[in-house]
């Protein structure tokens, strides 16, 4: 449901503290909690020139380390989109980028469109479901004004990549790779919220470095290209529609 | 929480209607909604020898097929836990079985515990989360008094397996494979609810044919030992306390 009015409220799902945490400092945004008791997420809110901004993170594991992937993000979007009523839901945070669709350590990339690539049903009808193929909202204004990259997420649970994984990644003609982005287009989809993706490339997928190790060493540099590009997009949404991005 | 009071109310997760179909109506469980507008599960409920019996499914997806794997699973989890508060969750459906761990097309199994299979993040600590290892509710009485087989269910988004699938299955020592239950332990351990798992197999994950074929062929068999194995399942529960399973 696309509204005609101005955006109110944007909701940021962002799974990892770290990627979310110089953001939330940077609005100053403060901790809220939701009406459910239970629920790992955590909630920060406040105000931009006017426009409501919240960042979900999906908390914490027992272990101490974020709850990654695709099940706390659906159930963070689930219980965040519900109670909130956003008009405008985004997920950020780090990724593999693809340098065979342009990528480098740092860019910023604009969803295109999201599909899982450790889904695989070999059915007709269910091959499809398990794939997802879930539509981002069109925002070529902003990725125009603000110049970033734009591409296919392509999500799965695991921060390495089996031949299994390349090889239907390269089908969904993926530009980066995630963990959670889409579970959450699975939700926002259901619920019926404009949806789409901002993801920093903190590893290269089709080169030649171990991911993890590539990852560690350069989720500081992306948790500050996100602290960049996330204030750059929030300037950008504010007193526009959501048919304006 | 596991409460000294007789079972009032046992929540049965069931991912797909032709699974559920057989057992909601035998038990002649009635359609009813949660508050949720959008949510895409589906709720059946009624009683037994004055026990609440609930059956959820995820639903369909636009495409027709049942919303299986881990989100939908977890989505429906959290919903039926919420709204319902029962005192036991059940997750029932088919499974790929082991023969290296005694499984034959048919068993029926209950859960020890419960891993993911499809999760790998190889970093110290992340590792541990990623895997899950999530507790089972112990059912050593209804195992015995059924009959039934135990062990690990391990879990992930795919019907088939890649080498890499085998080797972290194996490393989980599961008897059976599936693609829900170690969602729907992590919503269950979150909101401290007593849960397990009832698997019949419809497939010989160490074997020699190709999943999707065996499990197609099988699907409706195994809809037979389900709708044989559930109505005992209640059975032996009804009148029991959680500590008697």
């Amino acid at each position: 449901m696309v509204s005609e009015a101005t955006i109110a409220h944007v909701l940021f799902l962002i799974a990892m503290e770290a990627e979310a945490g110089p953001f939330i400092a940077h609005l100053a945004l403060q901790p809220r909690s939701l009406s459910h008791p239970w629920a790992p997420c955590l909630v920060y809110t406040g105000s931009y020139k006017g426009c409501t901004v919240t960042v979900v993170t999906n908390g914490k594991d027992v272990s101490g380390v974020d709850n990654v992937g695709t099940t706390p993000a659906a159930l963070s979007s689930f219980l965040a989109i519900t109670e909130l009523s956003p008009d405008l839901v985004i997920n950020a945070g780090t990724a593999g980028g693809f340098r065979a669709k342009g990528a480098a350590i740092g860019d910023t990339f604009i969803s295109s469109s999201f599909c899982h690539h450790d889904r695989r049903i070999p059915i007709p009808g269910w091959d499809a479901y398990a794939k997802g193929n879930h539509a981002s909202l069109s925002c070529v204004n902003l990725v125009g004004a603000l110049g970033y990259k734009m591409g296919v997420v392509t999500t799965g649970n695991s921060l390495d990549h089996t031949e299994m994984d390349d090889k239907l990644m390269l089908e969904n003609d993926a530009s980066v790779k995630d963990m959670e982005a889409a579970a959450v287009a699975w939700v926002a989809m259901h619920a019926d919220k404009p949806f789409f993706a901002i993801k920093v490339v903190t590893d290269i997928v089709d080169g030649d470095r171990v991911t993890h190790e590539e990852f560690m060493e350069n989720l500081g540099t992306a948790a500050t290209s996100l602290q960049k590009a996330l204030p750059q997009v929030v300037e950008f949404v504010v007193g526009k529609r959501v048919a304006d991005l």
